[in-house]
């Protein structure tokens, strides 16, 4: 058996758990803060709520909102020109995943320098970094845990994906009340996010028996949970199930890596600038076939974890489930179902499968693949 | 809704991960370590595959044994004299939870100074503690991954408890291999131990579906892997899983914290100094007995998770299958069924049941409880 490393932040889980934004800074010694976010989590009224608990404690900051989805090379480098300007020496992101990777893309070259590009891949982060709140106002992207950090690269329209155990913030403060602003759309494409994360890390080659159990019990919510969620912007019960199995899925993928669905996808969102949980869900149908060789036995337990009857099946029967209700869900959310829907083109297919192969998440993938495997499933799903 | 709260350390899991000892250490800025560990550990060879690999590192260290099951203040304050005398700057404990937990309130005396006895209770420490790695040995107490450290009390033969986030080592080194030199008794009881945690834990009034599920888990693996471990020193297969199994009721606990079983269990620890394990095992059936009012849908989950068949069972039946099967667990373990056959007597009921309602343990005991319920529990196990 091989050895497993597990790591997670500090995590305070609850409603109204926002208010210890201010305690929790002080307590890691920050002065100035440096609070990223977006213009749609600004008019949502996040990010003033975060002011509010920070002046409460003393605490200077800097707002910066410069950031676009599927966060850009110029914009991190632009917010580190921030950082430095204003003196800040912490850092709070409230938003979705492309706010809190870009902050974290920003505590990085705070401290190690550089451009962004240069930490592409795993573990190459030599200094530490400034002290990280994180506030996700989505539930699916997981970096409020994790240690990864997704960037595009401007010029080859890629992304770059970062690998780190610095890159963990120092906490992570998940308020289910923040997903009540978010619309139908995003509810359901992040979710699906949270569905991929779970599934993927499920079957990585690096799962271990304490992220499968995270993996799973995350599928049992998405599949009782995300419906709902999404049907209704208040029903709690709903959003705090949804903030837990989002929280789940990104122990679970922090440590045990993802798959082929987030290679694939990271370099989708690159060229075509599209959303992240969409380009998943419609991509993990295609991915889950193709990976089904490698562990059947696990599929069974997806298709059970998502809801369907695996009793009196045979494996073969009861695993291919899984796809099933993967579809039926993302069909139920009204996800579209073609990559063409989000604008990506037959021309290319072989430049994304390219950069998809050289994606530090193929590596963990549980069936092997060639450039050629990509391509096809890339024109499956086209 | 209630704010909860969720912390781990690093952890690292896997057979040959004590390798890792000296890398970890340096990471951490590491100079002179004071290695804990006990004479049983010293002659199992694991203090001295620790001292290969700090040496590796050209890490200077001072090895300390002076440290009895059940560990006593006096102890803890004799180490921290030998911590001092010799200039270390960081504490690595290789043991079973006694090793660990003096080695934990060594490292918290270091910086933060005074008695032990001062800080009993919650969250009574404000300085950082000197770097910490904990190596197990045996597959139950959890302290690696703890906020946890239980001491003797000595002028009053009772135990504290002390809880503080402070106390979570920065790094867990888990290796299997370490429990193949555990004797019979000592890998059932810790197991129970192990047991005692997941299923304390589960129906605490703190617990949260991140905790729920890791406690479940544990549960499960439990059932199935304790008996194999304690009938073969070599089964690595049952090695792996216990050492799993306690890894996920440790953080379970250490994050939702315990109950009553616990509570008692110190008290009576602190005044006969029997093992820790075989007292939480007499306990826990009476204690689930007693707690079954609060949780009935929880215990037929631990029914389930403990292996009994809960299918086309009224809640009411199936529910109360969770004390037989602790029970039979117990008994094929060869457990002493009587706290009496341990040594304690009916004269002491009276000042253990007044230590036990003031256990920090027992504020999140699901079933309000009284010393008059204590004692009655006491009689019954006695």
């Amino acid at each position: 058996m091989k050895v497993s490393k597990f790591m997670a932040p500090e995590i305070i889980f609850g409603e109204q758990s926002i208010c210890q934004i201010g305690e929790c800074l002080s307590r890691l010694g920050a002065k100035k803060v440096f609070l990223a976010s977006d213009p749609g989590v600004v008019e949502a009224g996040w990010a003033e709520q975060v002011i509010h608990y920070l002046k409460q404690s003393q605490l200077n900051y800097h707002l910066w909102t410069n950031v676009t989805p599927n966060p850009k090379d110029y914009e991190v480098h632009q917010g580190l020109g921030e950082y430095l300007a204003h003196e800040c020496n912490a850092i709070v992101g409230v938003g979705g995943g492309s706010v809190l990777d870009a902050a974290k893309a920003i505590a990085l070259l705070a401290t190690n320098g550089g451009s962004i590009l240069e930490y592409e891949g795993v573990d190459k982060i030599t200094r530490p970094l400034p002290p990280m709140v994180m506030i996700p106002t989505t539930a699916g992207s997981g970096s409020e845990v994790s240690q990864f950090s997704i960037i595009v690269y401007s010029e080859r329209k890629a992304k770059i994906t970062i690998i780190s155990k610095s890159l963990i913030p120092d906490i992570a403060i998940i308020d289910p009340q923040t997903l009540m602003t978010k619309d139908r759309r995003l509810t359901s494409s992040t979710g699906m996010d949270a569905l991929s994360h779970a599934i993927e890390s499920y079957i990585s080659l690096a799962a271990t028996p304490l992220t499968e159990v995270l993996s799973l019990k995350a599928m049992r919510l998405i599949a009782q949970y995300l419906r709902p969620s999404a049907a209704s912007r208040y029903n709690m019960e709903a959003k705090r199930a949804m903030a837990m199995a989002s929280l789940q899925a990104g122990l679970a993928f922090s440590n045990a890596i993802l798959g082929a669905v987030h290679a694939m996808s990271h370099q989708v969102g690159g060229l075509i600038d599209a959303p992240h949980g969409e380009i998943n869900a419609i991509l993990l149908p295609y991915v889950l076939e193709y990976n089904y060789l490698a562990a059947p036995e696990k599929y069974k337990n997806i298709a059970e974890a998502l809801g369907e009857n695996v009793a009196g099946k045979s494996l073969h029967e009861a695993s291919r489930l899984a796809m099933k209700a993967v579809k039926e869900l993302a069909s139920d959310l009204e996800i579209p179902v073609r990559l063409s829907a989000l604008g990506m083109t037959e021309e290319q297919v072989e430049v994304i499968s390219r950069h998809s192969i050289q994606d530090a998440c193929i590596v963990t993938n549980p069936r092997d693949m060639t450039v050629e495997d990509v391509k096809e499933l890339f024109r499956k799903a086209l």
